[in-house]
């Protein structure tokens, strides 16, 4: 089947009229990049979905209520300090951070407000940010802004991640062509459930589509819900969990039908294309797995399958080690709180069928099939329940023993 | 405080009239001890609690309905197969099981039937049973019964435990003394939830205390409640989680409002201590962390609390790494469900203060005791949250690179 859309690259200034910018501020002692910009020439419409923990990072605290005004121009984000459980002065910080940027930016567009700009921070819990390094280099962020920064400030908001995150696609609206990308960063406390105005993966998107903010908070949370929430590294949901959408209508504006429907189908394959790489480059992960539940009584039910299986640290090992072991997914399924009849369970690696009505489905060639498929970097389970229409799927990763060294201090 | 009960030695088989035994059977490739019986001279009365997954091994789908019967007399237990997911056939193996240790019991107990015998199983998932063996092995074992017998029967139901967990107290009751025992096996697959007539974590308990099997079953709730509900490994719980009381009497009846009392007592210490025996024991653990949280909305909110952090695999391997990581305790509790103020939030390690008000409790000294603590064998880390006066227990342990090791096949 021919998609409507094609791949582009840029990442986030892949749409017309945005800027961005990555480079090293010195908040990571690496001196890697750490410190990241994303500009709109003209006035965007925003939406954003945040982390729905009860404990949030002090940026969250000042971007949210200007998410919910649902226009904005900037995003600066920095890694290496999450800005999190650092109290008053935190909240503090994260304003300064966008009254600094709003001045830095004052140069080239002479009206920009502090409020016009939104902040994410990803690092460690519980420390100050180091804001002398902020002042410092906000001057040099904004003097790098560029038409191609999309991949320096994809490289800035990385922390253990090992590959930056990127995904830009073109379409047409009208005739006329219209695009859409995102950066993101996810490796480890990945499990987003974020409420509309929800996890520390933070994914930054940008569209030279024209939508007003309600219609697009609407698009961005259908997505959210097929993409990152649907993704899972460790089940340790995030403090800064972050995902922001800028719309700034350079291209063309989204008002048919047809076009909403594009638009989502668009919006959709971005977000799913970043957070599957989230679960690809999970802190110390080799292997991709998709936990895939059909039959279920509900969709409910089969999204608790899923996430238990995806969650489980056992199954997890066994990804690790390419062990095909069913017995283990029997054990998540069993205690998921999903309607199960044990003699009715069917799974498949692949397609390839493992177990018929609750049991081995026998044959040594089947085995060694299934072993070949579970020795594979990438690989589909598929559970069906016989129970009923419900359907879900979950992107997660194996448990290594890297992720455990990666862990054992900060 | 002096404890109105002493430790003693002998495990299942402390109370009198009771004798068990363990051999190897040959179901362990390893050649290890992996058959036990445990047996009671007079009929007892029971009580039970099995896994809440709706995917049941075979034995608990034999052994439960009897248990509700409220009488049994013994126990055949094996490690090396779970004999779950095993279909029509495990269930016909595990009755089978039960008919041959009371056949083989009736050259000692003329009428001792198949349905006075109950049966567990742990191990691997999806296998079936090799009968053949525990056919050959059954004259062996019965005869190997004896009043020394505990502890061989504590180490045939191990399977990746490092050492056998056993524990018994001898108490008063109207003036006779009275014994309660019991064995249990842990280390992976443990998050034991289980539902009364409910881990693979298998508990074996025996009293000469004269109850009503209602009232055992009562006790015994209770007990489970404050001791395998509150431990947990990896957060999955298995298939086939058991805890089984028999009580036959020998020693004393269990009548009056103060014997009840001093009951539930002692069967609280014992289950507790093998309860935390499993926590130290789980798959690659080097540390035992107790989580309390005081000060929660409700208890409820509290158990949730100590839950996510217990479970949570960032904060267990901050625990391998002996870091004191304060911000993912904040991260867990924040996302587990729990009413949850950040500013109100106060974290101790061993009573020393870490965070206080949601923040750092600053002061290098403090920290470096903190840092300490940390890097202790076993350390409590209380969480108050004020907010009212929920309080709950966890007691969990580290996840180490050996516990993925050992999980990465079979």
């Amino acid at each position: 089947m021919k998609t409507p859309f094609r791949e582009i690259p840029g990442g986030v200034t892949a749409a017309a009229d945005f800027r961005a910018a990555g480079i090293a501020a010195g908040i990571k002692k690496s001196g890697k990049p750490d410190l990241a910009l994303i500009f709109s020439d003209a006035p965007a419409a925003v939406a954003g979905v945040f982390t729905s923990n009860a404990v949030k990072a002090a940026p969250l605290k000042v971007t949210i209520p200007r998410v919910i005004r649902g226009r904005a121009r900037a995003i600066i984000a920095n890694s290496g300090n999450a800005n999190c459980c650092t109290g008053a002065q935190g909240v503090r910080d994260a304003e300064e951070m966008c009254a600094l940027t709003a001045a830095a930016l004052n140069s080239q567009i002479p009206r920009l407000q502090s409020q016009d700009v939104l902040v994410c921070s990803t690092g460690p819990i519980g420390r100050l940010m180091p804001m002398e390094k902020v002042r410092a280099a906000l001057p040099r962020l904004v003097a790098a802004l560029s038409p191609q920064g999309g991949p320096a400030a994809a490289r800035a908001i990385m922390t253990t991640d090992t590959f930056p995150k990127e995904c830009a696609v073109e379409f047409k609206v009208g005739g006329k062509h219209v695009r859409l990308g995102g950066a993101c960063k996810g490796a480890g406390m990945i499990a987003p459930r974020m409420t509309s105005p929800h996890a520390t993966m933070l994914c930054f998107l940008t569209t030279d589509a024209g939508l007003e903010p309600r219609a697009l908070q609407t698009a961005l949370n259908a997505a959210v819900a097929q993409s990152f929430h649907c993704v899972t590294v460790d089940g340790d949901m995030s403090t800064n969990d972050t995902v922001i959408l800028l719309a700034n209508g350079a291209g063309a504006a989204i008002g048919e039908r047809y076009d909403r429907i594009m638009f989502q189908a668009v919006l959709n394959h971005v977000t799913l294309t970043l957070a599957r790489m989230i679960a690809r480059d999970g802190e110390g992960a080799t292997k991709q797995v998709t936990i895939r539940v059909e039959g279920a009584r509900t969709d409910a039910d089969a999204a608790l399958a899923a996430r238990a299986i995806a969650e489980s640290p056992l199954n997890k090992c066994s990804f690790a080690g390419g062990d095909p072991n069913w017995g283990r997914l029997m054990d998540a399924l069993g205690y998921s709180g999903a309607r199960v009849e044990e003699t009715k369970v069917e799974i498949r690696y692949d397609g390839v069928l493992a177990v018929k009505n609750g049991i081995e489905a026998a044959g040594d060639e089947r085995r060694r099939r299934i072993e070949k498929i579970a020795a594979q970097k990438e690989f589909t389970i598929t559970l069906h329940l016989h129970l009923g229409r419900g359907a879900a799927t979950m992107h997660t990763c194996d448990l290594t023993e890297r992720y455990v060294r990666e862990n054992l201090g900060e």
